[in-house]
């Protein structure tokens, strides 16, 4: 998600390191000390502008939480969001870097589980690579969960779900749960991105699914 | 699917014996002589009215089907439909036994992929075990097809498809290819149903995936 070039962003971002950490690298295997507890983390590959993850951060306590997402003027929203929180967000952390790097910032086993929402579709065949399911992707994500470690992703893109399902099968991962249209039944614990809110006023259905590694 | 009770429909099946086998368990592990060639054979379980199969014959001379249907009332349309064509459809044939037989008539890798569509969706969890897709029916089909047998399913039912994407997963099969709106770029080999005319026409989405057991 691209959002207009804001050139105040960098200096409000800058201004924040304790909600948008400028040094990530540095916490490698050792999030559970910025967070001053051993709760699981969760990480959102692709945070936009924290909808999400703010509202699951909120929702469960006893989890933490870390959103990625590489343009400032995007995670910008989010970070003014968490500031309009009276109390804080305690138990979120925001990282502005590329989610093609997480191996850098997160050790093996130290991502409880991973969450992408509303992905980039990459429609067109020779981009197949750059869509957050692709098996490069997949092969990532196993570096820094745990064996069994889950995915949850959803997306309004029927072509990208359609791909998603084969790529995270052949990849001979698990699934678990799939939903073709979340909001049908929606679970009381389904919190709403921003896409997820527009597409559902359109009358899209919302595609999920859970899936799991497999341990050898 | 059931029909209106047809008091005539069982004299006129068994006037048919070169279409409807009265005596399939006899040809198990020989069906190619049935035929009088060496095809791939194809079969679909729960053939109804036979529209899939019959289309599907008729567009692929090179393989043989059989479609398996359990209600007299049911396969006697598919029947009277074959005596309709005026050359006949020399590369079909129909079973009427029930589907969870099928190791009856046929031998481990003799049946080369089998075609689900649009089966009785069973909501109600306490009837899982009745899907066509659960785990005792991938169990039986995989005492019939080849090691990386393939099973072809299409269903309008929401709830149906996804069980059966988990429930295929979770045997360990291999998701190959997965639509969630068939008709929105319809491949041109697609043969329709009827029920898949009837759903189409009320612009409900038909779902489709192909699965391949995989070899150990």
């Amino acid at each position: 998600m691209r959002a207009r070039y804001k050139p105040w962003a960098a200096d409000l971002i800058e201004s924040h390191p304790e909600i948008i950490i400028p040094d990530p690298e540095n916490f490698r295997g050792r999030w559970h000390e910025v967070f001053g507890n051993d709760h699981p983390l969760h990480i959102e590959a692709g945070t936009g502008k924290g909808r999400f993850i703010i509202g699951m951060a909120k929702a469960n306590p006893e989890v933490n939480y870390i959103g990625i997402e590489l343009f400032d003027s995007v995670i910008v929203t989010a970070l003014e969001r968490v500031l309009e929180e009276p109390a804080g967000v305690p138990n979120l952390r925001l990282l502005r870097v590329n989610a093609k790097d997480l191996g850098e910032y997160f050790q093996q086993g130290e991502v409880d589980r991973l969450y992408l929402n509303f992905s980039d579709p990459w429609p067109k065949t020779r981009h197949a690579k750059r869509r957050l399911t692709h098996e490069s992707f997949l092969k990532l994500y196993e570096t820094v969960l745990p064996s069994e470690g889950e995915i949850h992703f959803k997306t309004d893109n029927r072509g990208l779900f359609e791909y998603s399902l084969t790529s995270i099968s052949e990849y001979g991962m698990l699934l678990k749960d799939v939903s073709l249209d979340l909001h049908a039944n929606e679970p009381e614990w389904n919190i709403m991105t921003e896409y997820e809110e527009k597409f559902l006023k359109k009358g899209q259905p919302i595609y999920r699914l859970e899936a799991q590694f497999q341990s050898n």
